[in-house]
C-alpha cells in the first residue's frame, strides 16, 4: 500500500454499536504523520479490555477496537521516525513509551506522560484526527493500536521492534495480557525461589502471572477463582493448588492463611473484582508479604482494609502492563520465549480467520478461550 | 542489688488508674529467670504510646508503663543469657528479636513471632508472672520494657547491647519513636538523593522521619500538620515547606500534588489519623511513589482508596519500629549518631527528675516537648 492506494479501501472490523457484532467494512487508512507508523497486520487477538469497552463504551462514534495480542509489519513510517523502517517486525502496545518524560526516565515507571493508555482519546496526538475513514466519515481509534484492520496507524512510541525470527503467530500474545500478568509477577511481586504465591483470577492474565511464578521457582502456586472450570487448565501453568472462595464460609484470605502458616509470600490479583483485591492483599504474610493488583476496577469501587494490615509490614502495589516499558523491555521478553525461558503455546487455545472475528468475542465471553488468534489473511 | 535485696523495695512509678497521675511506690523486682535480664535504669522517657495506653487501658490491673527512650545497664542475667553480662550498656525496646523465628530469619521483617509488641500481656513469657510486686501483689509489665522504675526485668531478646562510649542521656531516645521515624524513611520509604518527601505529623516520630529524609539528601521535605505551632521547630529537622490541611478547601493530597508537579516521590505518615494515612498515600506520584504508614490507627478505622490509585503504580507499606531488628540493627544506629551521621540533641527538649515524672506526661499532652528525658537519679 502506498499513498495512492488511499482511494480504495481495506477491510476492518468496526464496532458500530455497543455489544453488537462487529461489521467488516472497507475503510481508508491515511498515511502516517510525524512520529507515526503505518502497519500491516498479520495476526491479532482480543482481550477482556476489548470486550469491556465494546459492551460499555461504543456510543455515537464508532471504534476500531483495541485488540491485544497481535503482530505486525511496518508498512511505512512518518516524519521523524528513525528507529523503524518498512519490513521491521513489531508488536504494538496499548500503552507507549516516548523515552523523554519523567516516567520514561524513571527506572520504576512505565506510565509515560505522553502515551500512557487513554481510553477516551480516539484520535492521533499529532493532529487530533483519526487515520481511519469510510467515505470521509472518521472511524475512531481505540487505545492507540486499533488492529482489527488490515492496516493501522500508531504512534511510534507504541510499537516495539522485535526479533524477526520470532514466530508471528506465537509472540503476538505478548502485546497485552500475557506480558501484563507475567510482568506483574516477575517485575513487581518478585517472588524469591521457594516462596509461595497466590494468583487471584485464572484468566489469561492470571495464568500468565502463574507462569511468572513458575519461572521464578515458586514452591507453591495457589490459584483462586470463582469458576471451577478454570482449575484444570491452570495446572499447565504451574498452579499447584486451587481455592474456590464459594466453597468456604470464611473469607478466602483466612483459608489461604491457614493453608500457608500465616499467609503467602506474594499474591497477584488478576480479576478486576475489588473484593478479590482486598482478599489478595489480606492473604499475604505479615512482615514480608507483597500483594500486586492488576485487575481493572469499576469506577466506584473502594479498596478498603484495616490500616493495621499495612502496619504489620505488608506491601501493596499496583501495576500496569506488568511494569514493562514497551519499546525498551518487550524485545527481551520475546527473547525469553525464544530461549525457552517462558512458554506461550499454552495460552493460545483457538484461532479464527478475520471474517469470523465475532466468534473470538463469543469464545472470550463464554470463557472457553484463553487467547484466540485472529488470522488477517484468513 | 542482688537477690537478698528483694526484701526492700525500689522506686517505681505505677499507673493505678487510667488517666490519673502515676504514683511513685516501693516495688520489689524479682530476679531474672531463663532468657531474662534485670536492668538498672539511668534515663528513661515516654512516648505517645504511653499516654495512649495510660489514658485508655489501665484497668483493674496496674501497670508499670512502657517508656520509650531509655538507657540501662545490665544488673544481672538469668539462665541461658550468654550475650550480655553485668555492666553492659543496653537499650531495651518494646518489640524484640528472638533470632530464631521466620521473621527474625527474614531480611525484611522485624515482627518476631515470640517477642513482637504485645500490649495485652503484662507478664513475662517464661512463667506467665510479673517480676514486679508490692507486698506480694503483682504489678504488671507493659510491652516488655516497663522502665518507670529503678530496676526492671526484660526478655533478653528485647535488649540491644550498645557502644559503652555512647552518651547515656542522648542515645536513650533511640529506643522507640526516634528509631521508628528515622527507620521508616531510611529503611522503608528509601528516598533517593534529590527526591521530594512529605512527612505527615510533626511529633517526635515525624521529626525523626524528616531527619531520615534530610540524611538521605531529599531536595524538599514537606511537613504536614494540623498544629501550626509544630512548624517552627520542624525547620531544625530539615523540613523546608509546611502545609496545614486546615488552610485549604481542597484535600491536602491535591495541594501537595500541585506543589510538586503530580506528587511527592515519598511520603511518611506519623499521625495515627486514618485520614492522614489516606492523604499520605494519595499524595505520592504515580509510577514510582512510595507511601509508608507509621501511625497507630484506632481499632475501627478503615483505610479506603480507589484501587486505580494503586494500579497507577504507587506503593503502600507499613512499618513497625522503622523495620529495625532491635538486637541486630540498633547498635549500628547508635554508631550513626557517634559518627555524626544523624543528630539526636534536637529531639531532647526537656528533662525532669524521676520524682517529677508526671510533668513529662503534662509536657507530652500539651505538645510542648518532643522528648522529655527522665533522670532516674534525680
Ligand atoms: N493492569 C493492566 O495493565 C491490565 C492489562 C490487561 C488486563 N487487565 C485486567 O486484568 C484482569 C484479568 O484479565 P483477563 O483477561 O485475565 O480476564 P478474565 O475474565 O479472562 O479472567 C478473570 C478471572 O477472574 C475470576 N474472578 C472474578 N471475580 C473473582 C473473585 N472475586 N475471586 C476470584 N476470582 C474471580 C473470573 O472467574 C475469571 O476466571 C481484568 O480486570 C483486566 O481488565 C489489566
Ligand atoms: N509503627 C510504630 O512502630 C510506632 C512507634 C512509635 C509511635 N508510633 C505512632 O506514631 C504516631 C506519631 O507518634 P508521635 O509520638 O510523634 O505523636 P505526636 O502526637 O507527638 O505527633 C503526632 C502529630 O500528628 C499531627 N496530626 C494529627 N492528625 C493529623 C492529620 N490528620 N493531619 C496532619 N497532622 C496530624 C498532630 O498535630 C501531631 O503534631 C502515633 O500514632 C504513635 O502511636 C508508631
Ligand atoms: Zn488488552
Ligand atoms: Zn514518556
Ligand atoms: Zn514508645
Ligand atoms: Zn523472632
Amino acid at each position: 500500500m502506498d499513498d495512492d492506494d488511499m482511494d480504495h479501501g481495506h477491510s476492518a472490523a468496526v464496532a458500530w454499536e455497543a455489544g453488537k457484532p462487529l461489521v467488516i467494512e472497507e475503510v481508508e487508512v491515511a498515511p502516517p504523520q510525524k512520529n507515526e507508523v503505518r502497519l500491516k497486520i498479520l495476526f491479532t487477538s482480543l482481550c477482556h479490555t476489548d470486550v469491556y469497552f465494546w459492551e460499555a463504551k461504543v456510543t455515537a462514534n464508532s471504534y476500531l477496537i483495541h485488540a491485544c495480542g497481535l503482530h505486525l509489519i511496518v508498512e511505512s513510517v512518518g516524519e521523524g521516525v528513525t528507529d523503524l523502517q518498512p519490513g521491521d517486525h513489531v508488536l504494538p502496545v496499548f500503552t507507549g513509551e516516548c523515552k523523554e518524560c519523567p516516567h520514561c526516565h524513571s527506572e520504576e515507571s512505565n506510565m509515560c506522560d505522553l502515551l500512557r493508555i487513554n481510553t477516551d482519546r480516539g484520535v492521533m496526538i499529532n493532529d487530533g484526527q483519526s487515520r481511519f475513514s469510510i467515505k470521509g466519515k472518521p472511524i475512531y481509534h481505540f487505545v492507540g493500536t486499533s488492529t482489527f484492520s488490515e492496516y493501522t496507524v500508531t504512534h511510534v512510541g507504541c510499537v516495539a521492534k522485535i526479533n524477526p525470527a520470532a514466530p508471528l503467530d506465537k509472540v503476538c500474545v505478548l502485546s497485552c495480557g500475557i506480558s501484563t500478568g507475567f510482568g506483574a509477577t516477575v517485575n513487581v511481586a518478585k517472588p524469591k525461589k521457594g516462596q509461595t504465591v497466590a494468583i487471584f483470577g485464572l484468566g489469561a492474565v492470571g495464568l500468565a502471572a502463574a507462569e511468572g511464578a513458575r519461572v521464578s521457582g515458586a514452591s507453591r502456586i495457589i490459584g483462586v477463582d470463582l469458576n471451577p472450570s478454570r482449575f484444570n487448565e491452570a495446572k499447565k501453568f504451574g498452579v499447584t493448588e486451587f481455592v474456590n472462595p464459594k466453597d468456604y464460609d470464611k473469607p478466602v484470605q483466612q483459608v489461604i492463611a491457614e493453608m500457608t502458616n500465616g499467609g503467602v509470600d506474594r499474591s497477584v490479583e488478576c480479576t478486576g473484582s475489588v473484593q478479590a483485591m482486598i482478599s489478595a492483599f489480606e492473604c499475604v504474610h505479615d512482615g514480608w508479604g507483597v500483594a500486586v493488583l492488576v485487575g481493572v476496577p469499576n469506577k466506584d469501587d473502594a479498596f478498603k482494609t484495616h490500616p493495621m494490615n499495612l502496619l504489620n509490614e505488608r506491601t501493596l502495589k499496583g501495576t500496569f502492563f506488568g511494569n514493562y516499558k514497551p519499546r525498551s523491555d518487550l524485545p527481551s521478553v520475546v527473547e525469553k520465549y525464544m530461549n525457552k525461558e517462558m512458554e506461550l503455546e499454552k495460552f493460545i487455545t483457538h484461532a479464527v480467520p478475520f471474517s469470523e472475528i465475532n466468534k473470538a468475542f463469543d469464545l472470550m465471553l463464554s470463557g472457553e478461550s484463553i487467547r484466540c488468534i485472529i488470522r488477517m489473511d484468513g
